[in-house]
């Protein structure tokens, strides 16, 4: 169902919702035909709220597809992530906090190391070091343009971010300069449309400058820009689902996508105390709560087991004291799954559970992936979960006569 | 898959299918963890359909929400309830079962009441009884207008339904007078496009009329018009499956949907055994027979659990009969939940059963939600359910070589 249909019904409920992400929740098991980190971990309070409400699975973006992190919330904020679609400059701009506006073009650099013919030799100009690279990111910072404002922020090693904002109102439809290639010299800037030739013209002028800027320097000695983006346009979260809408998260990706869908969003310190507390402060304000766990899916990228089994119960342990505070439907589930034994995002379907409000319980199941795989509420898609959180809240009406 | 792809691989089949609707029949438990009504009803008939055949879960519309009896069933028919959309006025012409048809204009109306000024104090004349609004209904029905019939009929209290028919061809887009708001005048007729204007002067002209005769009237002094709309010209069911086509119900909506898309219909007394009895005369001149049972909706709606585990029951009893008369495929279920608990329609899944033709059996299972969240046929959308249907009646050629 797209947004605009869902808006359609939406309805101010009796219920509030919150949702509990656990990044890269979903895991494998250590050893074939034993427990995932989730079945291994002893979890009382979730597997209570799976009697309550029952559990299941769900794919974030397609069958076989590993989600990134932007993707992955996307979904589960109710946005087909096929559909809706992040550039990676402004993705990159969400990554660092950076407080990017409408009209702003967000664009992901390189360092890179070219030859005296101006030939791309080191497209990362030899994997520079965030130290070495923090007075050449500096000296891009002072480029200025006619036509925009330019604004150069560092991210790590060789990366950096770069964001024009024209003076006059542009696209974002200019074609990369970095070809992905070695051998070759940076692509000209160049706009796709008529539209964007604002922010083409700005970016031309400073990769001009940042190539004289740099000249002399070494390893890094020229830019490369690619993923071009301005924040889209799209249905707002708080208005499709009339839902007042608070974010609460350590890291800024995860602030900056809630952002994006109109959430607001605050910024605590990296521990469960610091997310139940401000949860407790604001928990009159808002209708819905989004709260992001990140220390799962760090153990998962570290490989290690048995510090995501052991993120996990410390997670169920404050279980409910959230549920208390919000006192409503309860969505808990991940982004993606992040197997400690692959050490990365994976494919694998997520399990998830929901509770509160009217439904069909599960008696006895435990949280955990075979459970979900046969759970009473099936193998859905990410971006159905927050409609079904909705109709458990009482906030969508009935469709049609 | 379109129903234009499946009416490309549609072919006459040995088998007759028989979609057998309780209306309503998803349900939740009395209390958590207890049983549903359909769980709680001895169904040893439907149970031993699930052994034959196999069964699951269906979502009618999408994930959390609720559908009306109009996309519910169209649902059950094959059609993405979504993308087969029935205009309020369309609807209600079909639940009182006026003959629509194709070129007519059709419109829900309210009685309201207006001040000296002609602004709206009253969208609903105080809620006029049915009595009181009879006469007020006489005096709208002899209204004539130039350039179209204009008919009207009572609903409900202040609702009537004004059907215009048009002397040149129009289409519907045509704006609402009702602007949900009382304190400000009705919106003047307007056309959305050049295409309505035939219906829209008919309309202006008869709502003008309208002022006149009911002025002095009490409360019922003024008319409010929404959901202008026209027969959709929609793919017909029996040409889409090659099945000569025939409902029976008591009640006028569902034989509209029915003859909606294409169907035969044939109204009978509200009981099972008229059903069945209608049926049996009718069982060699079809291919295909939607029966549909109200007591399941009603007795959810007015939050009877016990009634409705005892319609349920009432209705497995003539199953057999049912079932031998047509002698084919038998898909049983509902168009959507109404947990008596909740006294409504619902977003939960609704179970079905499919028995007949090839199928992979589910020896030992009862009819039930539970049953159905882990059955053979697993969770699908409704308008899944005929295809699946209809290839068990050897009804779908292969696609592609």
């Amino acid at each position: 169902m797209n947004l605009s249909d869902i808006a359609a019904l939406a309805q101010p409920g009796d219920r509030k919702v919150l949702l509990l992400v656990l990044d890269g929740l979903g895991g494998l098991p250590a050893a074939l035909g034993g427990r995932t980190e989730l079945e291994t971990a002893r979890t009382p309070n979730l597997d209570a709220l799976v009697g309550l409400g029952g559990c299941g699975l769900h794919t974030p973006v397609a069958s076989g597809i590993t989600p990134g992190s932007g993707p992955g919330h996307l979904s589960l904020f109710g946005y087909d992530p096929l559909r809706y679609q992040i550039g990676r400059g402004v993705l990159s701009a969400l990554g660092i906090g950076f407080d990017l506006r409408p009209g702003d073009i967000a664009v992901r650099g390189n360092l890179c190391t070219v030859d005296s013919n101006g030939v791309v030799i080191d497209r990362r100009a030899g994997r520079i070091s965030t130290e070495e690279a923090r007075p050449v990111c500096d000296l891009l910072s002072r480029i200025q343009v006619p036509g925009a404002e330019a604004l150069v922020e560092q991210v790590k090693e060789h990366r950096f971010l770069l964001v024009l904002r024209p003076n006059a109102s542009s696209t974002a439809d200019v074609m990369d300069t970095d070809t992905g290639l070695t051998g070759v010299p940076p692509r000209p800037i160049a706009a796709r449309s008529e539209a964007a030739m604002p922010a083409a013209d700005a970016a031309r002028d400073w990769v001009e400058r940042a190539a004289h800027v740099l000249g002399g320097q070494t390893p890094a000695n020229m830019v490369l820009l690619r993923g071009f983006g301005s924040l889209p346009e799209w249905p707002r979260f708080p208005e499709v689902f009339q839902m007042r809408s608070l974010a609460i998260a350590a890291y800024p990706m995860y602030l900056g996508v809630a952002r994006l869908v109109g959430m607001e969003a605050v910024q605590v310190e990296d521990s469960l105390e610091a997310l139940a507390e401000e949860l407790e402060r604001q928990a009159d304000d808002y209708d819905f709560f989004f709260l992001h766990v990140k220390g799962t899916d760090k153990a998962g990228e570290d490989g290690d087991f048995d510090r995501k089994v052991s993120v996990i119960e410390s997670v169920d342990a404050v279980v409910p004291r959230l549920v208390d505070a919000v006192g409503g439907v309860t969505l808990v589930t991940g982004d993606h799954s992040t197997p400690a034994t692959m050490a990365s995002h994976s494919w694998h379907p997520v399990p998830f559970l929901l509770s509160g409000g009217p439904a069909r319980a599960s008696a006895g199941a435990s949280f955990g992936e075979s459970e979900c795989a046969r759970g009473s509420l099936g193998h859905v898609k990410g971006w159905e979960l927050l409609p079904l959180a909705a109709a458990r809240a009482g906030r969508l009406a009935k469709y049609g006569a």
